[in-house]
């Protein structure tokens, strides 16, 4: 019978640490050509699409996230582990927090990959699932001792930075403005909804990193020309991914290196200290899948 | 949470009859325009591909089912079941129980429909997974006085026919060739994985109904064109699915009827008692879904 996961399974067992090695494993694994993940499948509904994105180890595992496009609040994903071996299913995950677990552990991949090794200070944007994931994840690899978050909501930037503080352990306030949020930060989170730039790269200290979540296409993009002219150094997790888009990916002549070439010390990464590097996210497709087995593993070795 | 469905469980709940009656509901509904079934999404892996086909019936559930081409010998499916108020996931069935069934189920409703009503005796042709849901489903449909069954291992066939006795309650024996299983019957099974006609139409009395559930392409079909030259009526369960086969399914200029519209009364199923009906299943997509839904209800009504 295969493990059957629900989002407090996950949340309740799956640490950070994990999730961000797991992700870097992943990024490797990709670079080398052994993590498999094309392009995403979809079914046409009445009103909306079944989407499958699916990933395959060799000779360890393969299987997929379904989700919908019918934008129900609650609606729910499913990531499928099916053992390479034999074709059975080991796991399946329904809910949300592997996948926002796993692309805030790309964002913690990314900033131990690319942030100054003293960074400790970090500005965040935006105050949702994405946003807390990320600051989630950056806390395991960097000692962070202060946080500052701007969103457009008083409420919720309020009550992020009380769970920073509670869930974290590190002192947090909410700030008035992103300029505010942003400014002299080691690290920068950006992870918000906006089809507009929300920060301006003039506010950044030399030597930040960045790690953008959002949307991030021509005429649709959290952030400006200004912060990719800044930037000594971009990269994402997927080239192929992040080529495909349409609108394109807004870009401004270079191309992003890949996060698992750096990862693997094929490419290199930050040069300077006064360097601002900038990560792209886009979702490695595959790992969801990646994540699951991790997961699945920590929850067999736990019931043994 | 979810309710996880594995084999033992489909198979000790789901009676014949309700899934004959779910599939003759689904052909009705497809017919109507009601029951939404796309053609298969895929994603391509490493040696083979993970397969996606989907179904949404209009205001009550949409899902999918997945199945994978590596041919590992237990790989498994997954059904998988969301609400359509919500987007919530109601149920997941690992195996591949509900997918047999379903084409069982959808034989079921054809000899219903098109059968004489006194058809009585039953030739089937094959002894897999898929001969014995047409069997059983058969059984749901019209009181069966006697099965003879073929196929190529004698202890196979030997084994089906004890399996009918004990699990049907009618009188079952292994015949010595197809010709011996197929003669004086007034209804025939086929379910084989031949790539050649493996019954002759001259063996066949007037009025009997066959069900072909195997290969049915040109070049490559377990049946001829002899058995489509007797025929007065022939149907599908999804003339769009039969008509995108490639290479194109074996047929001698007429094109099937679509068992739902038979099924809506729409358009006229068997003509006379001697006229030689015919079913060529292609598996209307969706059906998978649609039964999972009943299954779903009947455990939920069961433990409530």
């Amino acid at each position: 019978m295969p493990l059957l996961l629900i989002d407090p399974d996950v949340a309740a067992r799956l640490d950070a640490s994990t999730a961000v090695a797991a992700m870097r494993d992943a990024l490797v694994a990709a670079h080398a050509g052994r993590l498999i993940a094309p392009p995403r499948a979809s079914a046409v509904l009445e009103g909306g699409r079944l989407v499958m994105t699916a990933g395959h180890l060799a000779d360890e595992w393969y299987g997929f996230r379904s989700y919908d496009t019918f934008g129900h609040a609650d609606g729910e994903q499913l990531v499928v582990l099916h053992d390479a071996r034999d074709g059975r299913i080991r796991a399946i995950a329904v809910g949300e927090e592997i996948g926002s677990r796993r692309t805030g552990a790309l964002g913690g991949a990314a900033v131990d990959l690319l942030a100054r090794p003293d960074a400790g200070t970090v500005g965040v944007l935006g105050s949702g699932r994405q946003a807390w994931t990320q600051i989630w994840a950056a806390a395991a690899v960097r000692p962070l001792t202060a946080v500052s978050v701007f969103s457009r909501s008083a409420a919720r930037r309020t009550a992020f930075a009380a769970r920073v503080r509670a869930e974290l352990g590190v002192p947090a306030t909410a700030a008035a403005s992103a300029a505010e949020a942003v400014r002299d930060r080691d690290l920068v989170i950006v992870a918000t909804t906006s089809e507009r730039p929300v920060l301006s790269a003039a506010d950044l200290a030399p030597g930040t990193h960045v790690n953008l979540v959002g949307f991030k296409q021509r005429g649709r993009a959290e952030y400006g020309l200004d912060l990719l002219a800044r930037a000594g150094v971009l990269a994402t997790d997927s080239p192929a991914q992040a080529g495909a888009y349409e609108p394109p990916l807004l870009l401004a002549g270079t191309a992003p290196r890949d996060l698992g070439a750096i990862a693997a010390g094929a490419l290199p990464g930050r040069g300077t200290a006064d360097e601002i590097s900038v990560f792209l996210s886009v979702g490695l497709a595959g790992t969801e899948v990646f994540l699951l087995d991790r997961v699945a593993a920590l929850l067999t070795s736990a019931s043994s």
